[in-house]
């Protein structure tokens, strides 16, 4: 797989191409083996693309399939492949269409996007406007894929994957995700480790973020019930070590884990964030069908918003401070008892840069959750910037309303 | 630049270390000229090393140092120069503080993180255990660091570039980004286009994403004083025919343009969302130094909570639908004279999947604005799936409050 964009390689910015591209071919058993990125240079696109022919039979190209001038995948995979580009009538008149759906007038500089090289079948975008285009060569298949994210996934799921299974059937890899939150990395392999060998051919990978570690258990090249068995023995034997950590299997978010299990219980969620302002619930109305659990909450960023909107006493703050446990415990009821929420989370804290003393340094978080009436707080000093003190407090306040913390 | 990790190649993790260590690169004038990624298996790191190393005269390497089974990057390097791997007592000893000081007992299986090989340098990394290496060799520089982003950003500013700077010197890329919002990349190309021949030495690149487009430029190895000149020119240029698209110059957020005008005019903000559920105000609090501007709002998800918490009458929601302008305003005059914000916006709309009619269908967003007693809406209908629908509007409200929508 192959990214052309010198905006990747200078760092302004990230590939998520890459990942997603990744994910689909990986579930076609067309494991992607190595992955490369060069600037929009045709000779630099040209080289990787020729050493990419050599090293497989199938180069998924991404990038520089549009209008600006510094678009030079097109022509440079012609002259690679030694082929001719045609202007492609149909295209073009599919583009003018498409532009007059939405009322605007095609820019002639979006004429490059019909040419297609020689021998080359365009793909259809309902997206955006560059098609993609694939190339079958003596030298092997190569795909061209315009850069914009959500026209890779329409071309992917539309295009590209059927055609692909067509070609070479499939043979999927299967994998699980167990996701845990709690542990360090580190303390994960010493009670996993001992087991791996007992996985085979199911392999672990450790995969941890800001918030927690993933296990990823992938079952290599084995038929669907052989797979989901194997896979089902080694996620028990991973419970058996480490099932305290363990808050879902599966891809999902610990927000829609969160909303699931109220949903379950007909329970209704609110929160009151300071230091967070608003992204513990950001989180909860990310996952589709939240409105039916999220009632919604109260963004208590200054503390006459604190004494206003939650009834929290001015006394309160000014005898303990705004982050304190007190003043945690009176925003979970002030937003619980405002909103009727059956369960409910309260953050403040000092997120930084600014604002730490040393009885609360940057990264103390005070939180409180209400379910049913009872309040139970905690104290937590995360370690790390603003962004990761916010996204971290977050993580234990989902966690908290989901009862497993 | 190599990162190393099966996750990446299974699409499984974003690869966002390849974008902080590009930009640190360019900075320092030495640009990435290719990127690579290969899975956790010693012969592809050692193959497309060893490649790199023929190509340049610097390989930085990042993954696969971590302590579990699955890290090999540190063996399969010193296999690639034919060095042994020896243990470092003083690095072990460091571990081994750094554990205790956060009330942890270390894990024996940390110790292959005090392995170096041999004439390779240790570098302390503050943020996380594993140190990063750099391996002086005849074939050139490699330089070895571990897969956490944080740590990655650490070892960099302490260790990495000011090592480089030390050996090579230093004459910077300098890049000025100028970012645009409402206006599509093909019609930017085609009132740019002309202009980019008399940019030169400078060089134009856009970076569309979901809620604009980014228009980098670009003085490649010029002096700072004649880069800055070259650049003020073609942002001149720039500005002359794009000028009304333009909010701002520089690597600023939206939100910190919001926050530095609002300042600028002694002015507060305060926000109340429904579709959005938190997002307008979760990307205001997460720039610094927010809450000297930003008061809080009201997530007002559900109906009743739209009724009681902004005063938005049951019978206007009823008679419009919460997905109104009727709506829309209400929400916004009634967070405004709650907290007594100077400056406020309300979001209502349908982020879908589900939800839509013919006359509002998925995408519909009702915005309302107040600033200082005058309220002004918007009726929008955003493309896309419903996290696109949430970013989108939440950018529209914070362009809206910048008064330059």
């Amino acid at each position: 797989m192959i990214t052309v964009g010198t905006e990747l390689l200078l760092g302004e910015t990230i590939d998520t191409n890459a990942a997603r591209i990744g994910q689909a071919l990986a579930g076609l058993g067309m494991p992607v083996i190595r992955r490369a990125t060069v600037g929009d240079t045709p000779d630099a696109i040209k080289a990787v693309v020729g050493e990419a022919l050599d090293r497989t039979g199938l180069v998924i190209v991404t990038g520089g399939l549009g209008p600006t001038q510094d678009d030079l995948t097109r022509e440079a995979i012609a002259s690679l492949l030694g082929v001719e580009l045609r202007f492609d009538e149909a295209i073009w008149e599919a583009l003018v269409r498409r532009w007059a759906t939405i009322g605007r007038t095609i820019a002639e500089s979006n004429r490059t996007q019909a040419m297609v090289p020689e021998g080359g079948t365009a793909l259809p975008n309902r997206l955006g406007s560059a098609p993609g285009l694939w190339i079958d060569t003596p030298r092997g298949l190569v795909i061209l894929l315009p850069g914009v994210p959500i026209e890779v996934d329409g071309l992917l799921a539309d295009e590209v994957l059927p055609r692909l299974v067509a070609r070479h059937g499939s043979v999927p890899i299967t994998s699980r995700m167990v996701r845990t939150s709690g542990i360090p990395e580190s303390r994960l392999g010493e009670l996993l480790g001992p087991l791996e060998e007992g996985f085979r051919p199911v392999t672990l990978a450790y995969l941890p973020d800001q918030v927690g570690v993933d296990l990823r258990l992938t079952a290599w090249r084995l038929d669907p019930p052989t797979a989901s068995a194997a896979l089902d023995a080694a996620e028990a034997a991973i419970r058996g070590v480490a099932g305290a950590w363990i808050y879902t299997t599966g891809h999902r978010d610990l927000a829609e884990v969160v909303l699931d299990a109220a949903r379950a219980a007909g329970a209704t969620i609110a929160v009151a964030e300071s230091c967070t302002g608003g992204l513990v619930a950001a989180r909860l109305t990310a996952i589709p069908g939240s409105s039916d659990v999220f009632l919604g909450g109260i963004i208590a960023y200054a503390d006459a918003v604190k004494e206003q909107q939650l009834g929290v006493p001015a006394a309160l703050i000014l005898e303990h401070g705004a982050v304190s446990e007190e003043v945690a415990r009176a925003m979970v009821v002030g937003v619980a008892s405002r909103t009727g929420a059956d369960r409910a989370v309260a953050l403040t804290g000092v997120a930084g840069p600014g604002g730490g003393s040393e009885a609360k340094p940057v990264g103390t978080v005070w939180l409180a959750w209400w379910r049913g009436g009872q309040v139970t707080t905690r104290r937590v000093c995360y370690p790390g910037d603003r962004g990761q003190v916010r996204e971290r407090a977050a993580q234990t306040a989902l966690l908290g309303l989901l009862g497993a913390d």
